[in-house]
């Protein structure tokens, strides 16, 4: 077996916790010879030799006895140049970065193939939870229907502190900062963009087709509102952000990523802080879940370890499912059911609902609940912006029968 | 890729729901082409052509057409003769048959690596949950601390209802059957046969040790009584049968079944029913969750079919932690707390407590509560089989910090 020389791309959180991680996992034949960072001059917590560190990738490109790149830098554009440089010298590469993995997705599979060089991601997904990778392997069949869930550590975090600790928003959103659960730009959580990237890369692995995130309705938590969790308590859910892409039919499938009133009876429910929940749902086997820590610098280090030591076997995603006969194609013509909180009586931006159920209005908040098509939702990027404006989905088509037995939920 | 043309071993419950699998996934590049059942004559709920069928396992290991063997025959004898004979063929093999795997595994892996032929068996251990496949792939690393679960299902479906539907466990029992969840002889789920098996096949992939199964402390819940539920239900807790393995230090670890008191704080004391949970705990992931249906035809089918498609790609199990330097080494000097719940106030057959520290008596029944060694308990085996006393495991060694944040534990 060959030993794994790693260069390594970032030392921050993760980058520091591959350093730890690496100096326990006595058996994982794997060593860093070399860091690469922005600065030499930035003081660290964490005792490495001068010599490993440099800010010149150069020398780790060129030290031809490095055999494994792994690159957890933040900046999702250095990343793709680390990134397409190694596949392009033949080197593999492990990679952390969500962003920059569901952009060039198609672009990095066509490099593999090319190149030959393997670049493997599962950290990118839901930190310590090897969703990736089972969706590749082990799911790998046309049973899979569903993969819904709570992707992103620091939004979720907030909401549970929110909700179940009564806690002010601005408070809990600078708490996840300062526990290192939220990425450098917090919007990026809030706003749902994380979700939405892991949502791209996991749809590939689910169902064999890639959709570009520009394509895919992205909404967060940022408006939320105190009249919005109050509603919620009344009615005995929670709001959770979540991610989800389902199959419709043998022919048709819709992901987005939207907040969501999430009743007790839901696997998701019980997902709280800073921890993500995954349901896999599929024929024949129903309904799995995988529940782990998705943030912080340790867990996601412990996955990109799972993918160094995978490399140790040359390990390499196939995606097979993207050779599948009968892909199901991506559509928004889906009619979803929502929550909309806004300001004044008339629905905000002419916002075209197919049916409407019920409409509050007071002096100060309106709501209305009723049903529209993504496709329509989707027209009007200005209502996703308004900060006076929440919209909430509703699950109603996309449930099936319940969960299933954990004893919470009954 | 080469197609697959599976020989099929066994039309039960399984064997049946991987025929329906096959003829719903579309992409599986995989076909029956043979079925070998013990009754020709017997009646069957499912539509399969009369010249598929076979009672001559040769038509199966002399068809050259044949390059998988699927085995889902529960006799684990047959099973060990049909996987046996594959191997020595050279015939890839899918098993589901624990307690063959579990009793002949060593022989099992010498026979892979002299034959060069690989042996299969996900579905043996917990259904539809990957576990099998994620120790060996995705946990393949030193970090590893603990496996601990629910792996019966039928077992815990009859705790399920006892505890909280106030069953009569003889009813619970025959339901369990009639539903499907029970082996054929229930003795072998509810004494806890059925999670030793799977935690001995567990062990291997998890630290890389192969204990025999008759060296394993296991006891089930056969003797358990309105006693103890109600002792259990005074002090908010259920009783649960669980299997696990437990790294205790660097060179130490131990795995026994047993039932135990489960706090709601702990992940499993939300898996109810027929449903299986594993939680798997490592150094820096801290632990992961994953739960799903670990008995019935289908999502055992299921199971076997990721089995089938990993073979289209060649997949074997490594046993790579069977190489690992300072792999630790299986001991029973453990100290366990115990609930001894027995007929007459003196402690039965003269089982030595280190430190006993609650003792009831009545004129009925009698419980001592202490601390001994695990050791101790194995003196003892007239103890298990004594209807009039019942054991449970009162953790406290192994409890680390709280299971983590699924909100129904707060």
């Amino acid at each position: 077996m060959t030993e794994l020389n790693i260069g390594l791309f970032g030392l921050g959180t993760v980058g520091q916790g591959i350093y730890r991680v690496l100096e326990r996992a006595r058996n994982a034949h794997a060593s860093i010879s070399r860091i690469c960072v922005r600065s030499l001059a930035k003081k660290r917590d964490i005792d490495i030799p001068a010599n490993m560190l440099t800010d010149d990738p150069d020398d780790i490109f060129n030290d031809s006895a490095i055999n494994l790149i792994v690159e957890v830098v933040d900046n999702a554009e250095a990343s793709w140049r680390i990134v397409r440089r190694a596949l392009e010298q033949g080197i593999p590469v492990v990679s952390g970065n969500k962003a920059m993995i569901a952009r060039h997705l198609p672009e990095l599979i066509a490099l593999q193939r090319r190149t030959g060089a393997a670049l493997l991601y599962d950290a990118s997904s839901c930190g310590s939870i090897p969703v990736i990778r089972n969706l590749e392997e082990y799911y790998d069949n046309d049973l899979l229907l569903e993969v819904k869930g709570i992707l992103n550590g620091s939004s979720n975090y907030i909401l549970s502190r929110v909700f179940d600790h009564g806690e002010d928003y601005g408070y809990a959103l600078k708490r996840a900062q300062e526990l290192g659960f939220a990425e450098a730009d917090p919007s990026f959580d809030i706003k749902g963009f994380d979700s939405l990237f892991k949502l791209v890369i996991i749809t590939v692995h689910a169902l064999g087709v890639y959709v570009d995130p520009g394509r895919v309705f992205t909404y967060g938590i940022s408006a939320i509102s105190d009249f919005d969790i109050k509603y919620a308590r009344e009615k005995g859910v929670k709001i959770k952000l979540v991610a989800q892409v389902v199959k419709l039919d043998d022919d048709r499938f819709t992901l987005f990523v939207m907040p969501e009133f999430v009743s007790p009876g839901k696997y998701i429910y019980s997902v709280d802080d800073e921890y993500n929940g995954v349901v896999i749902r599929g024929e024949c086997y129903d309904r799995q879940f995988m529940f782990g820590k998705g943030a912080g610098g340790l867990p996601t280090a412990s996955s990109i370890l799972s993918d160094v030591t995978a490399r140790l076997h040359n390990y390499r995603y196939e995606y097979k499912k993207m050779s599948y006969e009968g892909r199901p194609a991506y559509t928004t013509d889906v009619s979803l059911r929502i929550y909309l909180r806004h300001k004044n009586p008339e629905v905000p931006y002419g916002l075209k609902f197919d049916k409407i159920l019920e409409r509050y209005i007071s002096d100060h908040t309106c709501y209305t609940v009723g049903d529209l098509s993504l496709a329509e939702l989707m027209l009007h990027p200005e209502l996703l912006s308004d900060p006076d404006v929440f919209i909430c989905n509703i699950p109603r088509f996309f449930e099936s029968d319940d969960d299933g037995s954990l004893s919470n939920i009954n």
